[in-house]
């Protein structure tokens, strides 16, 4: 476990990511007009689907979206109070985002550190980073019948963020200096630059475009 | 095993739970006018999938669908047979519902109490239930390019039916009061519930318009 | 291993698959107006979709995905060398259509040899072959927000080339004759069926329609 993060500060930010992402979920689906079923599902899938996809790479047995006590009851109360408390929540009117600029800097450091941790590769602990960070997200939108947001041209940097997290997380497991302290501020850093990028409307490049414009 | 449910009722269930839903599968496909290769796909992903799902979460080895020498032939099987037979298969306008009833009490009762054997937590094991229940007809209406049918607001009740199966069949299991009478009496409950629902209505509430009602 | 097929083969068939398989995700992405993100995600689940389902299947550790060194940078460049080169490749009109064959053709081939090696069933193991060569490109449409291609009655053969490769290999591999020219042979057998049923128009029948023409 040397050069990994202690392993409170790997479950606070496991659990803030949940709620933070299981908000998301229930919101979207209350905004796509679902039903109780479909907040719960949406609810679930983005708060729980990267990590679940995450524990399918490390194959450790039951993903700990089963097995942990507390992910899955965490998950479900937070979509419903998301969902009850959707009126409120959206005279913030950019609660969601928020919501989901805190998720994806929470769960890119946890998913890198435990990839690492697992014995990955580098290049695939920062994959599984954003796996699990933008995974949730993902699942969100194709069960929501929509194309991802995140691959869309006029999306502003939200795997772009979680890349460099993730980076920044194995760099640091990788040369042992891996702290809470180290993690909370790379997951801040995640959030900020992903709330810079809203903001500021920063996109990453387009290929298509990108092809127009050099020939 | 004490508190399990006798396998050969579990592998009784699993049967005609996986031949009614490749039958919905298919005669999905045969109305989405998709190929054979559509019918195939869609009947063995409504059949298997939510096992499958289940299987990785139990995370024992090869998934069922694929180390068991009856299941996929049989799911197979059944969406070649539902597909030819469609013509009649249609003239019981009902057919695909009654089908699709028969399969999620069955599953959810195999389900859960596979997942309860497994050692998965009570509200774990509700959860995975519902998932083997109504996870092959998320897949099956995701890969058919809808929105799942079960979080719609106009949906009756459909995952409701299964938690409460899975929720009386994790709390029989508790008690150590399994049996194969109970078990098929509590998949009965749920069909009977299910085909209830759809006779009369009954939807879940929409967090979005409850939010409306009450303010 | 007696019936195997030579590892350095597979491991061949593997990467040049995955190379063709994440140009075709790739320029697929670029033609949907995704961005940069959308052009790595579509072109790494195109490419190793397929293997990291079937690596679910056999069930024996951290997916090759993950824990190949060379297979996902392999796929990251392939996608993004094809991206950036779309427009010369898009010249070749059927370019995209002839690198899905070849995917088609080197993954069945070496999807049904790693599971019947697992010792898988032989009729698994054919589904498992024919999901290695076309689940990514399942993935690859549902994730771009469409119903699957190879599931519409207006597409040409595509799953059931990669079902006569898949059977072909288990027999082979049943009867102790499976070798690395034997395995060439049959993907080659399958990229010329693939491409021939393109050019002719071959399509798998219509479940809804032969029962029109039959009634």
């Amino acid at each position: 476990m040397t050069g990994g993060l202690d392993q409170s500060v790997v479950t606070l930010l496991e659990f803030a990511g949940i709620i933070a992402f299981a908000a998301s979920g229930s919101l979207l689906a209350v905004r796509k007009d679902f039903d109780l079923i479909g907040v719960l599902a949406l609810g679930t899938v983005t708060a729980l689907g990267g990590g679940f996809v995450r524990d399918l790479v490390i194959a450790d047995g039951t993903p700990a979206a089963f097995s942990d006590p507390w992910l899955l009851p965490t998950a479900l109360a937070a979509a419903v109070v998301s969902a009850a408390a959707h009126r409120p929540l959206a005279r913030w009117h950019r609660a969601m985002l928020v919501f989901d600029a805190l998720g994806l800097g929470l769960f890119c450091v946890a998913g890198a550190s435990v990839s690492a941790d697992a014995g990955l590769g580098a290049l695939a602990s920062v994959l599984v980073g954003v796996v699990t960070a933008t995974g949730g997200g993902v699942l969100r939108d194709t069960l929501s019948g929509d194309a991802p947001q995140i691959f869309r041209v006029d999306s502003t940097l939200y795997a772009v963020p979680a890349a460099i997290g993730s980076t920044v997380t194995v760099t640091l497991h990788g040369t042992g200096s891996s702290s809470a302290a180290a993690a909370l501020a790379t997951a801040a850093m995640v959030i900020t630059l992903r709330l810079v990028a809203l903001r500021l409307g920063w996109r990453a490049p387009s290929p298509a475009r990108v092809g127009q414009t050099s020939s």
